[in-house]
């Protein structure tokens, strides 16, 4: 197969630009390098940052400067290239806006190039289990089935999920769902949304070692987590820690991928798929790294405005009929991701660590 | 009260700066006059654009030039400030960023500001009933009760009612719809958003002429087969014509808002208001207009991707309960409607209505 990565040189681009080259597909990669800006705005950077596989550089603002040839070439994109911190979108207005116009242009681009170059070409999408929020009723994948206001009694109508976003990124990516669903269904695109969840872990079998963020702006809870225990810190909670969220392990989100990449939709399909295989809580994980390593658990206030004592249950029923097999994330993962950040602990930079963006 | 007005020089804003002037609120009118250059680029004019009341002149991309001292001194704001025509937003590549750069932008630097320099103040931002779509269920007012996960039998959840967009216009809409509710849910602002169907009418107590666009991007179906029938022409239905929408004249519209005005809801309530007072579809209208004018109704190839037959019942019941007193659609408002544009009969381009621009 012929495929686009867009957004080649991030944390998840890397990996499934080695993992579907090492399968046979031709894979062109392009990425502005535009991340390298925000990190510098936020005085951060990476604890782990691989050189990983080879891409093509476009300039920034020219994101959208993958060709129209380009798509025409290929049978799908996989669309990595968005600003996908929630604190980033939260810092400031310039943040603020630099993530609305990233995301919804870098969409809005490969849309019309998929419409105006090639509308077989198959639409991957990364989007977020974060556009559903915590709703309190169970999380369908991206529809829902409503009564209808004319047919007869226990038809139904499915219409799209209602969304939550909690941040404006999240926002973005309610946005970029509602312009793919709309250009499925009147473009006749062939597009797959994968929602997905918080992705952990720092190895897949094509690289040793992928990116690791571990700030408070770029890092997840676990990976801070993990950090901190191999720092002597404690584990600082947000709250009471009782947000649950989905999770994978990024060997998950290079099968999902390939999954959702073997099975396009028909034209006219908007898919969604949610993306995880396991769900916990925030304070279930800072046990669960606490267990493994010994460090102590420390409440913090909350920096965000969310619930956390909540309701969830979500489906992830597509990619089990697809065939995935879940890693799931066991004590011998977590040991392996304490004993590779332990290589880098001279490089941990402490202050980074503790949340300085409040909503 | 003292009201900020985004969007001052165009059709509504207009009025709604005269209207309220003369109840005596303190009005400040902005406006980029960026529509000057969409249309150009369309090469179309308004049939009549009065001068209006007086309003300040922002740069083009510093719409976003309000200042936050303007904010600070305000009880309310209402934003009409957007690109608001579906085809102009899918007429290309140019025009679809420049529709969803515009309407994001400009929504989220009023929300940042307001946020940031006055949390009291009231937004008041001007939606679309079309953010729904023809959903085949009855449309209610922004939200919806669904069956609750872990609730006992019959409880309900109350989330975002479902959005599926016509046009990338609606699309950034929906958008809009959503950084407001999330706005409004995390920061504690008060939120109105107007979920306004069709609006015709171009007189109101304190304009005696409003403005009039006929052409196919900016002209509504009714203006364009009132347009026709001054000209002798036929009125030119898009496919069988039962795409059916809510309605209303301006005058509904300018009470509307100061409906909305003078009951704000409470910090941390997105509320949605559908503003519209009757349902017609495009072949009714055309028939009305036939009935008054004499002219014939032609059928043309739809250019729009949409159902021509569908189920729609869409509630109206916060406008109600707050006292709205509609005018509903006379022939004696078709009449003198074609009275006016008749005055201006020499000046209008028959080559403007018919449409270019398809999806």
């Amino acid at each position: 197969m012929k495929i686009l990565i867009l957004g080649a040189a991030g944390y998840l681009g890397q990996a499934t630009v080695a993992y579907l080259r090492e399968r046979g597909h031709e894979v062109t990669g392009v990425d502005s390098n535009v991340k390298d800006q925000w990190m510098t705005e936020c005085a951060v950077e990476p604890l782990i940052r691989p050189d990983g596989p080879a891409y093509e550089r476009r300039k920034r603002r020219k994101a959208q400067a993958v060709w129209h040839s380009t798509y025409a070439e290929v049978d799908a994109v996989v669309h990595y290239a968005e600003q996908a911190s929630a604190p980033y979108s939260m810092r400031g207005a310039f943040e603020a806006f630099d993530t609305v116009n990233n995301n919804t242009q870098t969409t809005l681009d490969m849309i019309l190039k998929v419409r105006e170059a090639n509308s077989d070409c198959h639409i991957v999408k990364l989007g977020t289990m974060g556009v559903y929020g915590t709703p309190g009723i169970p999380i369908r994948e991206g529809w829902y089935d409503y009564p209808g206001g004319n047919m007869k009694k226990g038809e139904r109508v499915r219409l799209p999920f209602p969304k939550q976003p909690g941040s404006l990124y999240h926002c973005t990516k309610a946005m970029d769902s509602d312009m793919l669903e709309f250009a499925a269904r009147v473009w006749d695109l062939r597009v797959t949304d994968l929602h997905q969840g918080v992705v952990y872990g720092n190895q897949t079998d094509e690289m040793e070692e992928t990116t690791f963020y571990y700030d408070h702006i770029f890092g997840t809870c676990l990976n801070r987590f993990i950090t901190q225990a191999v720092t002597g810190m404690p584990l600082t909670v947000y709250g009471r820690g009782g947000q649950t969220r989905g999770w994978l392990n990024i060997r998950d989100t290079l099968r999902c991928v390939e999954l959702a990449l073997e099975s396009p939709p028909d034209h006219g399909t908007y898919r969604v798929l949610n993306q995880f295989t396991e769900t916990f809580s925030v304070l279930e994980l800072a046990q669960r790294v606490a267990d493994v390593s010994g460090a102590t658990i420390e409440h913090i206030d909350n920096p965000r405005r969310e619930s956390e004592d909540h309701y969830y249950h979500a489906s992830n029923e597509g990619f089990r009929q697809l065939g995935l097999e879940p890693h799931v994330l066991t004590d011998d993962v977590l040991a392996q991701m304490i004993e590779t950040v332990t290589r880098y602990r001279d490089r941990i930079d402490p202050a980074c660590i503790m949340p300085a963006v409040k909503w």
